[in-house]
């Protein structure tokens, strides 16, 4: 992994490493024999709907369902071949432990997941059938980090964090160099980007790969009402945690807090947030079943939803949309399907 | 379109022009800067299912949700640019009626698509959204064929067929082209391409350009229970028609006859077949949400259904399934989700 350059050291509020367009290049070489290259879709009534081009990044088709995969595989490759055999750790309640499980397995890496009890049984299934040893822990009495963080020091296994960590958001950032080079095969600049964040690990490898390449597209993060930790510490000019209290539908989103490298990252990429409620959520699932055939879970709609809302300018733009995920529960959907939400 | 080779054309029932590879490559070419490249996606859990690989082209995801928008852009832009201003007929009750909407709003073709006066209304929306004009008809007392022919021949358009066409069927072979293709990149050589079919243009298409890559590929074809023409076909060792009153979740495999031409084709490259009941067909849009991502209509869920029956030598093989469409009512894809059918 590359530092910075030094004079962006200096001004980075801590001395962190972030990755670079070559790390980001060097994970999609890592990626392209097993990730879904995935497609970049447009539908003309959606397209209509923004009155611009608004064109879809599909990622919850990509292999476990999310982006989580890319991350995880990246930065499981990059743990030397000796301590690969002493496996990997994660905690996770859902997408990063089925992105890791997968990947690890993938790799020859014994994978130990640390999932809440209380996290959906289809998740808790779905990580074991990736061949990963699962460990519950109680969410109100224990703390996950401090378990994954035995367990490492225990095995000598290797903590794969769910988003601040270097080699983890270049491979998300393999999804914004798909989203460049599907863009420069359509012939279209994009204007702005709009990704989906909780600890903002995608939004930072796409912003990055994208304003690369296209130095002036704009990076809009969309959140969940209730857990706008972007939106506040973008204002506040620092990075601020918000209190997490708030119901929403967005389960993989429920991050307090930008991270810290992600932060470095994203607080000079972003130049505009949107949040939305569950109502705008679930009506951009509707709307994703109807015309792009694609099954989005809350978390991965955010994005598409911040660009229906009609908050930003989308007008005669090009507005790309992250897709990133689709795991969710059959009877929500169907629930969703119903407008019973 | 080029006609088959002279020794073909003797041994054939009736002198019947069919698409060659070079025609399927054209098609492609045309398409290349319009259409989806849909992935090829696969998931542990499906393939451990079938004891092999299991790779599903997601067919779902073309523009206008479903593979009808390949055939009808590529035959449309076969029509001599003077002739286009006088525009397209169709007659047909879902996925075609919006594939030729779409493909001929493209190529600057007034479209006039024959509906039946009870095809769903969100259908008939969807075509009207693309920008044809609709005609529709009663289905118990009016020949939709015999309106399409009289509108053709009053106005001088070009009636674009459903399936029985040279250019129709080489725009639907590059859905093979493409399954080819990416095997090849994925380093394996499939073993089997299932691909739903009713008139049988998919099929025939996806058979000519996978057969001409991977010669001994077996085409097996996928037909809802009661509507097996061409499993009947193959039996009796001529096109045959079969009673269509059976009642089908599968609203767009509902033809009674494989096409002429397509039988050409069909009759020498399909190896085996399989039908698959409505509860099956349910069972695989299930599988295809849980798993994939995706959301699948009945039609076009067959072929999956078909994999997963146990029917067919999957065991240690490649088998590829086409997912060919997505239009499906939220009302009835959330009772399936809810396991009421």
């Amino acid at each position: 992994m590359n530092s910075s350059s030094p004079s962006d050291r200096a001004s980075l509020p801590v001395q962190t490493i972030v990755p670079t367009m070559a790390d980001i290049r060097a994970a999609a070489a890592r990626l392209a024999p097993v990730a879904v290259r995935t497609p970049l879709l447009e539908v003309p009534a959606l397209s209509r709907r923004v009155g611009g081009r608004l064109l879809i990044k599909a990622e919850a088709l990509q292999r476990t369902g999310s982006f989580k995969f890319r991350g995880a595989f990246n930065r499981i490759s990059l743990i030397p071949a000796a301590d690969r055999p002493k496996g990997v750790v994660a905690f996770s309640s859902g997408n990063h432990a089925q992105g890791v499980a997968c990947a690890a397995a993938m790799l020859g890496a014994p994978a130990t997941i640390v999932m809440p009890s209380d996290a959906p049984a289809i998740k808790i299934e779905n990580t074991k059938g990736y061949g990963a040893k699962v460990i519950t822990y109680d969410r109100l009495k224990e703390n996950r980090e401090a378990i994954g963080a035995k367990l490492a020091a225990e095995t000598g296994a290797t903590l794969v964090k769910p988003f601040d960590d270097p080699g983890l958001i270049a491979g998300q950032g393999t999804v914004g160099l798909e989203i460049a080079e599907q863009c420069l095969a359509l012939g279209l600049t994009p204007d702005q980007v709009i990704v989906p964040a909780s600890g903002g690990g995608l939004l930072a490898g796409v912003a990055t790969a994208v304003q690369s390449i296209y130095p002036n597209a704009r990076a809009i993060v969309a959140e969940p009402a209730g857990y706008e930790d972007h939106a506040r510490s973008l204002e506040a000019g620092r990075r601020v945690a918000i209190n997490p209290g708030a119901s929403t539908l967005c389960d993989a989103l429920m991050s307090p807090e930008p991270g810290e490298i992600t932060w470095a990252i994203n607080s000079r990429a972003i130049t505009g947030a949107v949040a939305a409620a569950d109502p705008e959520v679930a009506e951009a699932m509707r709307q994703a079943f109807l015309h792009l055939k694609l099954v989005v879970e809350p978390g991965g709609a955010v994005g598409l939803a911040a660009a229906l809302l009609g908050k930003l300018p989308t007008e005669g733009k090009v507005t790309v949309v992250v897709c990133s995920g689709g795991n969710v529960d059959p009877e929500l959907f169907a629930r969703i399907l119903g407008r019973a939400i």
